[in-house]
């Protein structure tokens, strides 16, 4: 099967740490694609990076050629999985939600571990709606910046580990998510220092993914992601500038 | 004072349609300005054509060189809010939320009253993140899209009325809220009709935007709406199609 | 128009404190009343007084001869909004409901600062039946009393601001409101300390009322806020003692 | 032991009613006495004649002369219990909370049928505060005023039977509840009809009073219901009218 | 009347302090006896001891050949009263939930304090099954295993009033509640130390029990307490080893 | 690798129909083993039954004495999964949330289809303490017993798409959960008939348990789910009678 795998921003190499975060834990038969949106901010980090980047990897799917079996959107606490969903009929999954179902079973509550104190109400929101934020222990924020991540892993991984180790001892989580999909490439290290199970979202993702397309589901189209209904619309795809 | 009032679609008449209703509630010394995008969808159906309206809405928001004291966004249900509210310092009004909170003063349960069936799941979304779905009564759809409002007016009216009685008697409702920014024009016969209190979105919008202009107050930058960081981001304000 | 702005407390220097700030952002065209209840505390400061306040606030209006378009009931967490929704057709404004849904349009989370510990659960209480709890971060005492704010303005905005700058840190507000009716007078004195944007009840109050006569709203008069059917009641408005 | 039990209306012979159904389940040793407010509604059917009541009992209360060791206030859905904790340290139960608490013990989830459509949302009010609403399936009116359950008994045994019947098999209630004070003398009648466990407000609160008398229970003063603070207050107890 | 309270370990010296505790607290009519489960683990800490602990209290009150007209599960947290329901007609009180109703008539919210931190999620998981967890303000562990409660009752009483002031003070608690069977020994010295009521699980559920029977309730047997269906069941009451 | 599925009934056609429902969607490389319990009720329908289960399940898989990587408990709405998280540190996964969280991923909103009308609460109960209620849009009951979906798959299949079909229009549920693990065998069937997704929790478990173990993931053992403390327990594993 093929998993087209979502950067939400338009830094290849991070597009890049995230296909093979996702490779890494993928089944065999299944191929990893990366795909980097053609417009959008180098790292999203608020509302209008995330709206910006809605758009900007619906655009990107929609330009694909080629075949898939289900798309991964991996940004952390992103705008735009329900308008994929309208797009597409193969299962879509956003990395947010998945990385908290699979919190949920490996303990009774989860904290995430995010970049900026300015995502964490992205994130709560993103639970919020999809019905995931009652066994939220909480969302904390490292206060490193998502490109930080990639300049300075000493530096990110000491302060994931002290925001992790809050979360236990004062929310109370039992598992530990990590928060942006740059993270991906960490998770060893922090899972090391860290005495409670840790799930990367990426990763969490492929196994969800996988596992949608085995039990043969796609998405339902019997209401909220029915297909857009035909009608004139401009500026989509997103003409490119000449 | 000046607020412009965005419509979500392309469709130039509503907007005209939407900046009267806007400017028969608007206080002597406000000037209306309706703003239409330069792309989108003639109509907002569904979670992808609103995310597409939201970064329309965004787009011509930033294209405008005027000053203003307020920005009203006049679609119900539609992404895009905290987006603008990141970019601007004046005060950003949803029309969803604005129809709400009216709606709250004068009756203790309201229900929203839109076109289709499927824009009631994002008229929920909407309210449940804007904290003001605890006195919602219910969501209930019409039937008719968009542009049918238009073009059928009685027929509409018929259709708006007729589950305005049922959220009345079935749910309790004690105020209906029109859920459209189509409606505007059709409030004054569904007021005929129903019994009880009819908030139109845009309306309640005016009323909310000047009432906060006049508080002096403008959006809180300190966390969730700061603006967005020095990044390198790539096409928005959207490249024009040459 | 004229709006009744209600006290609920005996201390005329308050009413008139209150009816300042009122007339500080209504409309040119508005005229600002004050109304002191003719019996009750000289400040409200729990359940009890609070009840009492609400007989008579009610029992003032009921009494007020004159011609008037909207109500405002200024107290923080106090009980009665309901009763008068009955007595009257004007649209009624609680100045903890007006602060909290002004709030929301400028800020995700709001902290209300209040006066003493005992009033918080209160303003919960108010908070929790008008379904606006939701975006409430927190609400934190001051630990003045009323009469306090009156008799000492310095050490009064020293505690608020104290209270105000936890609430941000720890709470996650993004803006403030000020908890008291007799909290008006401070209100500039507080926005220059805080970094947030800082919504004062009454003000608020009065823009929404003016916004819910702009559009024509009156309260709903289907189910909840039906006036009193006719009957038999003995000490209403209440006989003034001899 | 004494326990006072307050009706929340003037009329005299409801009193009786709700004293005499509360001395069929007091325990041997169990003074009940009768309180009638001396002012107020004949009947309490909104929140006007709620709040005037909330007065009127704790005016009643205060006045009596002897002692006692707990005071039910025989209202369902009225406003005031609060008022009453402060100013008495005995335990203050409402009938609406102890039919609640009792009913959660004898099955997963209750309705609560009352009188007119109109103090639903009253009843919902209070159950909400109290924290007891989560196992509530509904509050059903059976559209009879309060005192039409004393002119009509047979006509309101139907019109609660049949509502109890709904309830039971729409709303999945495991248990009834009497939701008026002046139900009490039908509850044996509306038993032998109702295949599931019926409860009546004020007896219930008879149990739930002696317990907390037996278990040494006194309200607590810490917070909330602590004393009111010393301070002018004028009007109460309410001067009788000369 | 006649009154089992089922410990739920197999600690008999726990089982005499329960029912001691239960008996200081009864009418002069009621008799308190006492069960010890047949097998089980000699304190309940956790899950698998607490579904352990269900069969076992089940199995103890089927083989009990006298008549009773209350059962009490005397666990705090523990599982099974559910079942209890199915298999008897009589009221079932878990000492939990009479503990938080208890709690809620004397004070506007409560705080549990337990024994070891990994029993609070099973606390919780009760109260919020049993829908009273609105008003708990917070579940604390004193850090102490139920044994240790027996074994040094003086460390005991120490760290339970710790974490009380701490409930007190951080988690605004109106009222303690001892939240393990065997600290009903320690509760008069508690009493001592704190400023706000106490209540003992146990004497709480005598309370209510004995309410319930003075009110002639049973347990509703409409749809979740329905008695099992005839069925072939094996293993229960559960084969003694010989 | 392998994964146990353990039926929650004695009825050993069960556990077979169940393991072939798992094996259909299972990877090449997993190893699927039914587990039938030593005692317990021949079908699981109602609280006794199900707590004794969950014993029964816990003995028969600490009796299992080779190795496996996850535990399936193939019970809907049954109790228990928490204490096999403490037994075990292999994932364990209830089949009840499994359906849960993957009918989340392809549709907004999912409604469970069970047996009886009495296994109703159970289900909501897992659901609520899981965390996964938020987008439940009702749980329905075809009616019909767990034997009798074997003894008349037509009659099954009829009754459960006739509840199916109710859900979707009265309750907007998008995809559909069979809410029994005995109705594994008839989900093609019911596909067939129903216009939108169909997930059978047996499958959506092994998909789930596959994606924890190829994660590497296994339970927290923090808190919640450590280790049972070591202590005397009599009575586990179960003696089997001589």
């Amino acid at each position: 099967m093929r998993i087209l795998v979502a950067n939400v921003n338009t830094t290849e190499s991070m597009t890049e740490g995230i296909a093979e975060a996702a490779r890494a834990v993928a089944s065999p038969g299944t191929e990893i694609v990366g795909i980097t949106p053609a417009f959008g901010a180098e790292s999203c980090e608020g509302n209008f990076e995330s709206y910006l980047a809605a758009i900007a990897v619906m655009d990107a799917i929609q330009r694909y050629e080629g075949e898939y079996d289900a798309v991964i959107q991996a940004g952390y606490g992103e705008h735009g999985r329900e308008g994929l969903q309208e797009l597409l009929t193969v299962p879509v999954v956003d990395i947010t939600e998945a990385a908290a179902s699979t919190a949920m079973y490996v303990g009774r509550s989860y904290s995430v571990v995010t970049t900026l104190d300015r995502t964490v109400p992205l994130i709560e929101d993103r639970l919020l709606l999809a019905g995931m934020m009652e066994r939220c222990a909480s969302v904390r924020s490292s206060g490193l910046g998502v490109l930080e991540l990639e300049a300075d892993p000493e530096r990110a991984v000491e302060a994931i580990v002290a925001e992790a180790e809050r979360a236990v001892r004062d929310d109370r989580a039992e598992v530990i998510v990590l928060g942006c999909g740059g993270m991906a490439e960490l998770k060893d290290r922090v899972v090391e220092r860290c005495g409670v199970p840790v799930v990367d979202g990426v990763q969490a993702a492929v196994a969800v993914a996988e596992g949608l397309v085995q039990l043969g589901l796609t998405t339902s189209k019997s209401r909220t992601y029915a297909p857009p209904r035909p009608k004139r619309v401009t500026g989509f795809p997103v003409p490119r500038a000449s």
